[in-house]
């Protein structure tokens, strides 16, 4: 059961031909999810053999051009490759009405869902049996979300040989699934632990970017598997980090110390910097377990069983 | 005095990471002018150096969005970049409207002016004193122009040793500029070719894209230096060629034989090639002086002198 992520761009508002702006496409069970959608999204997914046709849902954070730009060349794509699954797209603004400017509706082949965020607290914007995600405010100079991707728990997975071994009937096995221990015909009380396969931990993603330092996130990403964080600027920044409504590394790794994220991922860094090994340094003090975002790369989150 | 063409981008509708859509930027005297501006534009730029501040004005050929997605990253870029120059705009259709719904009018540092263009004749829509920039109808789908960039006919130089040496006064030179003979002290008549340096040939690039074939385009780039012209399919294809209205290899190396092009530059093929040898070798069995486009291809068309 995959749970992985790719950066399909990683840079701050000028692109270059490394950086390309940004994006992530999130591969939860495989369903992919893409998050933000900078220009030239479509050109990164064919690149990293993506398949665009598996992408269902898009979460823009907010509408500045370096996070929604390449919607239009998707969408135009998606229609020339002969689409016709529905596509959602969550977004706060009115990014329906700049689509419809842009490309004709009459056009479209399939059909187009906008869905427009607008809350100042955490809430669900999707959820099938597995996944759940939700989006929830950022501080940025504009209305912006950020994203959280999880798994939902499961429940638990009976032993194969405990069925035949303890007669099991389909009452038994529901209500071990449950949690219950149980009584054996000769009187003897199983641990629900002895019967079960150990249970695994549900695995988590949250997308943070755009923002300035902004503690009441901590709560909605609290003990998320992996933390991706924009880290604009270092802490000799700071102001304008506070002008601009960025983060700096250091802010970035107080997030994750705080939610007790168990990795964190930095990027969105300001074109001025030409050694980003400054950056990641600075988080490194606050956070050890902080990895830079880099085009291209792709984090894996494994499945981990809970120790009882 | 420069007069060269960089194609950005070279791919038809689907673009990948080694074909971005259509734009080609001209240098003519160290002035850049883009013609199309797909999605990617302003990352190509940067990837080839190009100095965006030099560029003031950008000529679309028509509103498919693989011909101007890139349009308001381009545009963005260079506010964030702090552009001050006013920046000149050529398409047909209602551009102006899409980018003010994309990006907000009062966040411009810089002045933007939209040139609608609606003509079915061949129209000059800039001129310098050197320059000439020319649009003209195409056959497509949707109002599509190619553009003519011309050098403009320089008045005739004079060899400077001649001045002294007939004792030349401004009204001789004047008159020797504008192409007479001189007759000298002693009753002789120089041949004004004597006098004057030779010639050089008015340069030009004409970029045609997208087109069915399309001959009344011919009077308007007769004799062009280097004609770009899209080449989507082969001749088997010809019918789906005619059905979307765009040309076979055989349809562009028709139009540069006819209007007595000097080369021709072909591209915008489909990607279902995937040997793109097979169009090339089409062209060539009519036009020989045939170059496909490639994204990152500088095409340097040399100063020629007139031979009398």
């Amino acid at each position: 059961m995959s749970f992985k992520i790719t950066i399909l761009g990683s840079s701050s508002a000028l692109p270059s031909y490394k950086k390309f702006p940004s994006a992530h496409v999130i591969n939860i069970h495989e369903r992919f999810f893409l998050t933000d959608c900078g220009e030239g999204t479509q050109i990164k997914l064919r690149q990293y053999k993506i398949k665009v046709s598996k992408i269902n849902h898009i979460f823009i954070t907010h509408l500045h051009g370096d996070h929604f730009f390449g919607i239009f060349g998707l969408i135009s794509s998606f229609n020339l490759l002969g689409r016709k699954n529905d596509l959602h797209i969550f977004s706060p603004g009115d990014l329906e009405k700049m689509v419809y400017t842009v490309i004709k509706k009459a056009d479209l082949n399939f059909k187009l869902y906008f869905h427009r965020l607008s809350t100042d607290k955490k809430e669900t914007v999707y959820e099938s049996k597995s996944i759940k995600i939700s989006c929830f405010p950022l501080n940025h100079r504009i209305e912006t979300y950020g994203f959280l991707f999880e798994e939902k728990k499961k429940e638990k997975n009976i032993q194969k040989e405990a069925i035949h071994k303890y007669n099991l009937t389909i009452k038994d096995i529901i209500k071990i699934k449950n949690g219950d221990d149980f009584l054996s015909e000769d009187g003897k009380t199983l641990p629900n632990n002895t019967l079960t396969l150990p249970e695994q931990k549900t695995r988590s993603y949250a997308y943070c970017s755009d923002t300035v330092f902004e503690p009441k996130i901590i709560p909605y990403i609290k003990g998320v598997s992996l933390l991706y964080h924009e880290a604009t600027f270092t802490e000799d920044l700071k102001e304008t980090a506070q002008i601009t409504k960025h983060s700096t590394a250091y802010d970035a790794a107080k997030i994750a110390l705080k939610a007790q994220a168990e990795k964190l991922i930095i990027g969105h860094f300001s074109s001025r910097y030409k050694d980003e090994n400054l950056i990641l340094k600075e988080a490194k003090t606050v956070f050890k377990n902080t990895f830079p975002a880099e085009d291209g790369l792709t984090f894996n989150i494994p499945i981990q069983t809970i120790k009882e």
